[in-house]
């Protein structure tokens, strides 16, 4: 029986009740193949592979080690949702480790979006890699979020940023309990959990995290701009109403200025770009009609709150010709 | 009595029956102070330009000599146009210079908003008082388009783009016949010289033209880019019955590339930022809540029919903080 291929008869998994029965039967698979040794899991504090932390947490506990990699790029309040759930809440063996100016160091001056992602992505190998091997010898099992349309869709369209790539000397077994799954089970299993619904409704967020959305060369200014941009944005939408009903949404800030006038002088700032799509499948994207007064509101706040931002855009773009993101 | 005062008993021309006695006046006074004498004037294409214009060879006829410079800066279509209405329709004394190859070479590779600005100022200045050499023996006067609020403005808030600046031994007399007219007044002159309603009711537009609307340093494709995209802006403006309703609205496109697919291939170009304005004093300005399904065409056709551009965003941002310009 080929183990990647989901059961047709598999029930979808829409209800508290399949949700408990696919758990118990994970912690049961979980404890049989893992037995009293150590699974290692790169925990990015996304849907997928929080969900998978937890999941192993209720089953083996400890046995679990979280390696968090915190590499400058997150939104912001994500990696201190991550300790606070997993290291406060759930007691997890949670190794934090904090890369900002490695991964910001590495980046600077570097404006091409591709080399962009291939430096964060070969990093972040290197980090989780240095991690692994401080616990290497104790550790038998590497757990991943890989999800159901990871393994549909891995015939080459576009390299999924999972932890893959390790050296050959420290290989593990793989512990992937939710790899038949796809995404609405995986949120359903979430919530079974017990996860915050902020956590368990995240939108989809780039393996490159702000990287990619802070366009260009990524400056710590500018990044930092992008962050709080990004969380007003964030919360307006939450307090709309609009968390879960608007497919993705976030700000990008490019590597360009233009005029405004702050407090009568003239500022020479950047622009935020608000992003928001709706789509079915991913491969085509439409940008919703949003309210005018949350397009007014969300503007005003950025404009009064994040220093640098003097110019706030909303992007038509459908995709194609567009891409989700802009870089 | 100051001459730059508007009588605090003029009435406010806002019919025919005014602007005919006006353009009555007008023309008397202008041939008392004109006679037999030659007029230089310098054509913008801009209402208040072309409204003198016509006034002046309603008055004197071919005793008027316009000079139209086309900085290369100007927006679809409208070189042709002055061409059009005033050498073919109105018999004018036109003398049209090409002259965006000057231009463009000043401009290339500077990217300060204010070096271009102060670039393009100096050389129409450098390229008309040529202009003025030529036929300045044979000239005793230089007409401009000065109105009201140009005086009322002129103690130093922002220069504007009229014709001083010519050198001491090139001065002439002035000629100003509607500089105690406000700007809807104006326009109601220009509907009873029988200019065509697309000048009567052109946008303001900046002396740089579409120099500061192409941000950054300026290249000739991206310059084109922009006019295309600016034109489809205007037409869709117009098809909606927008035009006269919202105050300004043009395109800009800066020199930043974003990510996008074209026929499946990555394609890496400019955005289309679309800037719309309503203001009663041009000190502070909303941006109005345009119709969502006119947004969409608008992206739609500039995607489509614009080479160079995978993007269209729609500026959110009030002025203050934002200014009407990006640049």
């Amino acid at each position: 029986m080929d183990t990647n291929k989901r059961p047709e008869d598999m029930e979808r998994i829409t209800t508290p009740e399949l949700a408990q029965a696919f758990v118990d039967e994970q912690v049961e698979a979980v404890r049989a193949q893992v037995g009293d040794r150590k699974v290692l899991l790169a925990l990015s504090g996304g849907v997928d592979s929080s969900v998978v932390a937890a999941l192993l947490i209720k089953a083996i506990g400890r046995q679990l080690i979280c390696v968090h990699v915190n590499h400058g790029l997150m939104r912001k309040g994500e990696s201190e949702q991550v300790v606070e759930v997993f290291r406060d809440q759930l007691d997890a063996n949670l190794v934090y480790v904090d890369a900002a100016d490695r991964f910001l160091s590495l980046l600077e001056g570097v404006d091409e979006p591709e080399a962009k992602r291939k430096i964060i992505g070969a990093e972040f190998i290197r980090v989780f890699e240095e991690e692994a091997r401080k616990v290497g010898d104790e550790v038998s099992f590497l757990a991943q979020g890989t999800i159901y349309p990871d393994i549909l869709e891995s015939d080459g369209v576009k390299a999924h940023h999972n932890v893959g790539g390790l050296p050959d000397d420290l290989q593990f077994e793989l512990c992937e309990p939710v790899k038949l799954l796809y995404k609405d089970e995986v949120r359903v299993i979430g919530d079974e959990l017990g996860l915050p619904e902020g956590m368990v409704q995240r939108q989809p967020f780039p393996g490159p995290g702000l990287g990619v959305r802070c366009l260009g060369a990524i400056t710590r200014d500018r990044l930092e701009a992008l962050r709080e941009a990004d969380a007003i944005l964030r919360e307006e939408f939450a307090t709309a109403g609009l968390e879960g009903k608007v497919w993705q949404y976030f700000v990008s800030v490019p590597d360009f200025r233009a005029t405004g006038v702050r407090d009568g002088v003239r500022a020479f700032e950047w622009p935020a770009i608000i992003r928001a799509v709706n789509t079915v499948d991913a491969m085509t994207a439409e940008v919703p009609e949003l309210d005018w007064a949350l397009l007014k509101k969300i503007t005003e706040r950025i404009l009064a709150e994040v220093p640098g931002i003097c110019r706030v855009c909303y992007d038509l773009t459908p995709k194609p010709i567009g891409t989700i993101e802009w870089e």
